[in-house]
């Protein structure tokens, strides 16, 4: 069996609001994540991008265990661009045509059914077996919860932050909503329509690459959290009745202001959660997941999932993920302009 | 050691002109065959290409032939867009903006200079100790005549098809000087200007890569044949002065109106050629080679090397190639509209 590691990379101008993203140290640092994301998966480290991100205390991103699983394991990263704002020297397959709105405005993501197309193609043009797909998009837990508020599912959502910011996120999908004209589920059953008013660039492309793949009776295992959810949700939302797999982290598992179990349940999701032990680990790689940062991200959860299964053992995963972090914060941490 | 296989991609509206390149089985398919030949290498087959790339008498692109390498050897493929005419669903970094125009016109690559320059920096960035740089691109070995004459070196150079259409591509040559006022030799010293005039974007990507890579102390093996010697040439009266390798087969070698070892020396080349054995072997994979048809391409010589230093067996390459080749013809010439 073969599979392809996918990851879909974007930005929405969503992230640009104040609290609501830890995906990097500032805001417009922020602008630069996942395009350093998608290098740091390919290259071990950024190659042009100007910064490793890391959350406003410093929490690394969760690139850095994707990448050290890589290592291990030799998986084929595919990354695509869905919308980036900063560009990336990691090679991309394009899919969309640059960052989606904030949510507030009445449409974010005017290109969504292209998108989600353009994504549908590839994946059944692909000649694998199975796709495990991961995202990293700053401020996708917000979109997450506009996508599913908007579908009328069940709407929780984790967070990057260790206190996740619940009532601004409320707050902002409640503004998108009506700026959009949308009532909480309007859009059930119109998957392309809850993107295109309340999502993001990422998560039409994941929707896309879900229902391309299941066209095309290959195996799906989405890498992630809440984001993740929601791109499920869309797929059930486009009628789409196959199994499907949601891998993601203890950390998102521990997350009491999600409840992963309860959203997995209601839209049929096999739910993995891989332990890679960090809680009995003392490193400033991993510590900050510990206490409850970052949680999730560039497929971190189905990266650990590929590990757990290729039978690695979580000890030479976590040794990797200190060399990885080593060698990107040797001098200290990096930032270029 | 580790070692990056790069290989830059584009397109020349020089290929248009009748009779003057062999990759692909009529023009229109023709502007396909970078895109399919990326497709190829990194998944085996076209994933969205409608074609797979063949001569006018069948020949598979060397597409194949390297695709076999990476998967004996398990070599990672970095693919730079420097100026695709169709899209490609295989990675790509971005390092241009479309297509070369037919060097007939004043201009040939209006972009030169950021081309040249984006991929010097994409080099410079990357964390590799070497890097093995290949082309894929129709047409493009008279835009390598074009450039060795700007420049003022010895210009022969090979074709893709069995009959070297030498006088047509000096005829083209001689009114793409005429019409840019350049006399032969006039863009000595003058990289930049010798690809703008008489160039194409792939020329550029290589000249820039090489350069930003021997700037940081890297290898560079340069896998092909005349093209890359004109990349050499480039690279050469772009002041670097560095030890380079070129890495090519033995059916560019046998090409008698090249004489490739003549510009090697010259340019102060480390030649190397590495025997595939197909001319022992007889099948439809392998069979056109032997003939002098399409003789190198898409990093097929330097693929070979790096098969022939990992020690993996020639047999097992032309079993690969066999296997390769079965895959993408199972159905018969593949063509999609």
């Amino acid at each position: 069996m073969t599979t392809r590691f996918v990851i879909v990379a974007g930005s929405t101008d969503t992230a640009r609001i104040d609290g609501i993203s830890a995906a990097g140290a500032d805001p417009d640092l922020m602008a630069h994540t996942p395009s350093a994301d998608l290098e740091i998966v390919e290259y071990g480290r950024p190659v042009n991008s100007p910064v490793v991100p890391v959350s406003p205390t410093g929490c690394p991103t969760p690139a850095v265990v994707t990448r050290a699983v890589g290592e291990c394991c030799g998986f084929e990263p595919l990354a695509l661009d869905a919308g980036l704002a900063e560009p990336t020297s990691a090679p991309t397959v394009e899919i969309g045509n640059g960052p989606g709105a904030d949510i507030r405005e009445s449409v974010a993501v005017e290109s969504t059914d292209e998108i989600f197309e353009t994504a549908r193609t590839l994946a059944r043009g692909l000649p694998d077996d199975e796709l495990v797909i991961g995202e990293t998009i700053p401020g996708g837990t917000t979109t997450a919860l506009g996508v599913l508020t908007a579908l009328g599912e069940s709407a929780r959502v984790s967070s990057s932050l260790p206190e996740n910011p619940t009532a601004l996120k409320s707050a902002v999908v409640e503004a998108g909503l009506a700026e959009s004209d949308l009532a909480p589920g309007g859009a059930a059953g119109d998957p392309i329509e809850a993107v295109r008013l309340m999502g993001d660039p990422v998560l039409a492309g994941v929707a896309g690459l879900v229902v391309g793949a299941t066209e095309s009776d290959m195996t799906v295992l989405l890498a992630g959290g809440t984001q993740l959810v929601a791109a499920a949700a869309l797929a059930r939302h486009a009628g789409i009745s196959d199994r499907l797999a949601l891998a993601t982290t203890p950390f998102v598992a521990a997350d009491e202001s999600v409840a992963i179990e309860d959203p997995s349940a209601a839209l049929a999701l096999d739910l993995a959660i891989t332990d890679s032990g960090f809680d009995a680990f003392d490193h400033p790689a991993t510590n900050a997941y510990v206490a409850g940062e970052a949680k999730e991200g560039v497929g971190m959860g189905g990266a650990l999932a590929l590990a757990d299964r290729a039978g690695v053992p979580m000890t030479e995963i976590r040794e990797t993920v200190v060399e990885v972090y080593d060698r990107l914060f040797a001098d200290g941490p990096v930032e270029r302009s």
